[in-house]
């Protein structure tokens, strides 16, 4: 669509490279049209496996995916390393950090969710999160840094805060993160710490809503409460979070625990960015889309993923990949319509294959189309899944080596504080939209 | 040696848990007497595959073992996760920062080195370098980088900029990194880099001496010279450099090369320990022992490997790992004797097995006894004897599976930019003493 009269290819532009943007750009390889992908981060990160990062079950490289390696082979796909700082949907032109001004012809928003704290400061500051690859290693660095401070204490009170560790939110991740934590805190803590009695540790799941796993069919999720507190978690449904504070969680109803680790998996929300408008936001700040995933009025704008609210029969889609990754398809396939002179003929239609969460060791709960899996068989499904859907045959190799060692081994091999010195050159920027 | 009539253990302590402390460490395992370890990391870093964490071959925690998994099975050895602020051999302590004062019997000093700028400030602030972790996590980080702002750069001059790497000092570390670093530069940028022209990058090694490899038989040192060359390196020696800017490095012939990337690996020297006196120190600050390992007038007092020079039939013996691991050994040795009352009739001997670089695929150079092995044979030497020596099966096999996709599929999967968030328990403390 260039205005002097040459002929040059249609230019689209994806702005994150989650599961909604880089399905979209997968889907665009090696098409007839241009694609720009543009991230703050140079690796695609598999976001269901951050947990397992966190509790030192995976080394971080082992669920992050270069950019460029994916899209080696795809000419017409070229990766571009910033953050985008706003969007000009008059004049079709992205703005990026030090990459100057993007084109487009088609623009396809992905940027994902944050944390959703509800306006609630102290929460922001005292909590840890596990939503990116950057979180998720400092978590692991900073649990095991609470081994090696209850380690020194020389009071047993302190020991013990050292040694509590709250995770706010029980659904699947704070689900799965607390199951792993668990395990890990046993396997180390009485085998390499003979300074601490296991006893002393204490993990806290606290859920608003009455039971845990609450998207989850009811039978699963009480399945999950039992090998929670089975396995030595505290349970505590119906319970809100009030504030926290670098030593402390309070709750709703008075009740202070002492911990140094509170962990937040409570909310997420749709990110902003400047320059995005005309369509309304949700109550989580999602964008709502036509059911074509199109910003209202801008037929060339098109938004996936944590990003996009699309109404579909069966009400808000859930902010997970399958969602994501089936809109970023559409996306691709409705820009590739219309390229060829012939538009879609069907509106989005998300297809169900189900959820799951493992909960640990042999234990996880599954419910796919009508089947509910608990136990060995919903754990064997879990792991399945995952595997298929890691991207790189590399990346399933190591992981499967990895969990197979831990597995058989009862060990816990990269469980280390690792730093990383600065570098002028790759310094997080401030707060983007671009995940 | 409880003053109280009480009978107490025999107390070690170990300050750094590098290849010396470690050896120490290991060999009074399960002994009777008590060891302590103090190590300002909680890993112990396998120094010699460093260079392959810069560049993109392996990640951090291929080459890192958790000093609590060592000593799981060890009784009466405790780690301690702190940095020694200083000691007072008089008192027999050893004053930490956070874990309070430990008292000895026996001072075990193994606090290796740091990097020797031979007090030119210009090179420590503008060079990289590669003897921890976090600094090779850097490194790797910051090529990627290169390589990501070149491609964004509109002048070609820029791009060749961000596309010159300087690698200063042809040693061991200089040569295999450079080695590494064409091989990645190769692999990844005609491939992935669809901006970058491959001409436009340029490796510089610079080497004072007149050849690099100076420790080497000559044969080898012309070998490696002729490999690092074919394969695309410029190979300046009897260069010095002058000064380095964020931009350029300048050579002492007035040359100057347009780098945002100088890597420094011309010269490392002990660290230095507060209250460690009553020794000379050497020109590159190792603590001058006796045969034994002791400090003079203080046979309670040990130095093993960077941070003591002990004088051989053969001269000085170099920085590397072999000496590390037999001084601490040695020492442990030493100590059991006195302990038996029946102390070592022979000082400290050194048995040299041999030195060996890599140069990249296919190409090493040995010098093992009389033999001196080049190209396939040598390489083949150097894989197996890292792989020995690296700790831990788990380590072994998933270096080997990263070695083997890294060989076998000519990929570089790893090479990204990863990020850890920052966390007031994990933040590095100040330049410190132990390693």
């Amino acid at each position: 669509m260039a205005g002097d009269g040459t002929v040059s290819p249609t230019k689209v532009v994806i702005v994150g490279g989650g599961f909604g943007g880089l399905a979209c750009a997968r889907a665009l390889a090696g098409k007839a049209l241009q694609v720009v992908l543009v991230d703050r981060h140079d690796y695609h990160q598999f976001t269901p496996l951050l947990y397992q990062v966190a509790s030192a079950l995976l080394t971080a490289p082992d669920i992050a995916y270069p950019f460029r390696a994916a899209f080696r082979r795809a000419a017409n796909v070229r990766f571009c390393h910033s953050t985008v700082s706003s969007v000009d949907l008059d004049r079709r032109i992205v703005h990026t950090q030090g990459a100057g001004d993007i084109f487009y012809d088609y623009l396809v928003l992905a940027t994902g969710s944050e944390n959703n704290y509800f306006e609630n400061a102290s929460l922001a500051a005292h909590t840890l999160s596990m939503k990116t690859l950057p979180q998720a290693q400092r978590l692991r660095n900073h649990i095991v840094a609470c081994l090696e401070r209850a380690a020194q204490a020389s009071q047993e009170s302190e020991r013990r805060a050292w040694l509590t560790f709250v995770v706010v939110g029980g659904g699947p991740t704070g689900v799965e993160f607390t199951g792993a934590l668990i395990e890990l805190l046993k396997l180390v803590l009485g085998r390499e710490y003979p300074e601490l009695a296991p006893t002393l540790a204490r993990i806290v799941l606290i859920e608003g809503a009455d039971r845990i796993l609450p998207a989850f069919p009811e039978r699963l999720g009480r399945y999950a409460n039992t090998i929670l507190r089975r396995r030595g978690v505290e349970v505590l449904t119906r319970s809100l979070v009030d504030r926290a504070t670098p030593e402390a969680v309070l709750l709703s109803n008075g009740a202070e625990i002492a911990s140094r680790t509170i962990i937040w998996s409570a909310g997420i929300r749709a990110t902003e960015l400047a320059g995005v408008s005309g369509a309304e936001r949700t109550r989580t700040r999602r964008l709502q889309t036509d059911d074509r995933l199109r910003l209202p009025g801008r037929p060339e704008v098109f938004a996936v993923g944590d990003l996009a609210s699309v109404a579909t029969n069966g009400g808000e889609l859930p902010m997970l990949s399958p969602p994501a990754k089936q809109e970023g398809r559409y996306v691709a396939d409705a820009i590739l319509g219309e390229l060829r002179a012939r538009p879609l003929r069907t509106p989005f239609r998300y297809r169900d294959k189900g959820t799951m969460a493992v909960i640990g060791r042999n234990a996880a709960v599954a419910s796919i189309w009508r089947l509910r899996l608990t136990g060995w068989a919903g754990w064997i499904a879990w792991l399945t899944v995952h595997l298929y859907y890691l991207i790189g045959f590399r990346n399933r190799t190591v992981v499967l080596v990895n969990w197979a060692w831990n597995y058989l081994r009862k060990d816990r091999p990269i469980r280390m504080i690792t730093r990383i010195e600065p570098d002028p050159l790759t310094d997080e920027p401030g707060p983007s939209a671009a995940s």
